[in-house]
């Protein structure tokens, strides 16, 4: 990589060791390089951890004052420097989305936001470089691909016909290539299937016309900000089935919908609940088989740790979660006990 | 339209008058004007003719000589104004896509090629401005966006799932808003959901990861070129269903998962071709049932005039349409009188 730059004469300068859920730190020390190395462009060569550092370091170049402000969602950037990514890990879609998350290590807070600097001006996405992922980061990266969709599709109905059959074979192909991808690493098909799911994903496609809120995505934010050993779509895999369970009451034809259309299920017209029910079943079992776990105890997480994590959802009751199912902090509380 | 930009302080001229199959000439008046006013950005108000025109008059604002070249591919542009597109018509995928077409008429020649300067800067898509379109207008955009895909479809097998999952969503989308829309033209759905398809089917979403030429487009830009009577959509309800059972020998596997997927064909796994042969049947049904001609006698065209046509498809024997299966002079021929 940085050979291929030499060779060509493009001038740089590195900042290596991000980390998965990329700290506030870090992003500053980048923000001040590339200001004093005047850079015209920062360039991401890794998964989401690199890309949303450097989209916020982008956008720190060109604003003045802290930029954790604008992940706290009081002020909005003017500007930023273009910034591009070499993508080596299919998962976030932050290769190709408008979003970046950053954990503020000294709030324990994980905070994300969207905006038109964060776009990147071109994403070169190689299948190969995906090749050497141990297991357990591939099926992280099929989880949270599965879920940038998955969120988006379980909204309020509407009839946005395209979007949801263009949802449903997306998740459709990754749970296909996510199998044979964990079988075979070096499957090239797999892999790029995989990679390009992760990008459309997360890139507004599967939810055009629907509404947009990431409920699942939102208490994860919790669980990793405050247990980082917790691999994002780790929390994920634990978090979306019990939070499907708990609304579903309120999002029954929706939920037999994705259990027809993607898993295949017969309808059951008479109890469509049973249907979606096993929808949900259907999810939890891929994810167990791709070698995800399926409760928070796994990481040794117990229930007092749970107060903490529902307040700190609403930003100290400052908001509640929208979706079929309006939560707040007691809500979220129920919802993360379901999940140890 | 323009009281709006009145409103807002906006200054512009206007230039009416295009027609279906826009003109070379046309394209030249509005060069000169944009040229003279010194333009800061062209924008499209209408369909695919409108569009293509835009984009035309957007190049050669900022390309000296002739700007007919760019259509015979003897020269690339270095530059274009900036053009936007505000959508009455849901049919050539203009407002999102890289191309462009314009007809010679002193040659009698309709020509198209990709830059990424034919990429519109914004485009705004109301589905409720199609409501007023004629029956045979919607028809023909149905059969655009339909073949936009089709023909990305139909070419060698590979194993672009996610893409070819998302073609075949696409068309069954299509296939349903299309029928509802020629029932009930005001159903803003249908109509949503045709606009939506049209952009997603020629932006190259559905040709990702898959080869790119489209003979069908090729033929029948002889017939419309020759013959501007012929809308462009039903020129391609008669010829694709032709080209495909033409080339059914080498394209098979291809045809019968078109049939069966798109067109929920029972699949017959001991003779595939009836499976694929069943494929084009139930599109020339459908292209039939919405209004569309399948015969090029429907126009008065007669086998006289297919020399010509075939002759100018390869411009003057200078090219062959790659695919499936290549075609020349003869084949071609041999295509368009089977359209007869």
């Amino acid at each position: 990589m940085t050979g291929a730059l030499r060779d060509n004469g493009v001038d740089f300068i590195e900042l290596g060791g991000v980390q998965p859920n990329p700290t506030l730190s870090f992003v500053r020390k980048g923000i001040e390089m590339v200001r004093a190395y005047n850079a015209d462009l920062v360039l991401a060569v890794g998964g989401g951890s690199a890309i949303d550092s450097a989209k916020a370091i982008a956008v720190g170049a060109k604003n003045d004052g802290d930029i954790w402000r604008f992940f706290m969602k009081e002020d909005s950037p003017i500007d930023a420097l273009p910034m591009a990514t070499i993508l080596t890990l299919s998962a976030t879609g932050s290769e190709m989305s408008s979003s970046a998350v950053i954990t503020n290590e000294t709030l324990n807070l994980k905070r994300g936001y969207n905006s038109r600097f964060h776009r990147p001006l071109f994403s070169i996405l190689n299948p190969e470089l995906t090749y050497t992922l141990p297991p357990y980061q591939t099926a992280c990266g099929i989880v949270d691909i599965m879920m940038h969709t998955i969120e988006r599709y379980m909204t309020f109905p509407g009839e946005a016909e395209l979007t949801d059959r263009i949802a449903e074979q997306l998740l459709k192909t990754v749970i296909a290539a996510g199998k044979t991808a964990m079988r075979d690493p070096n499957d090239y098909d797999a892999r790029a299937n995989l990679m390009w799911a992760g990008s459309l994903s997360h890139n507004d496609l599967t939810g055009c016309g629907r509404d947009f809120f990431m409920a699942s995505h939102q208490i994860e934010h919790e669980v990793s900000g405050m247990f980082p050993e917790v691999a994002h779509g780790a929390g994920l895999a634990v978090i979306f089935p019990k939070w499907a369970r708990y609304v579903l009451p309120s999002n029954i034809a929706r939920t037999a919908q994705y259990a027809v259309r993607v898993w295949n299920c017969e309808m059951n017209f008479a109890r469509p609940e049973r249907t979606a029910l096993e929808g949900i079943e259907r999810t939890e079992e891929y994810f167990k088989s791709i070698g995800m776990p399926s409760t928070l105890g796994e990481f040794g997480i117990t229930a007092d740790a749970i107060p903490e994590m529902a307040r700190k959802c609403t930003n100290y009751g400052k908001r509640t979660l929208p979706g079929v199912v309006t939560l707040d902090e007691k809500e979220i509380a129920e919802i993360l006990t379901m999940c140890l």
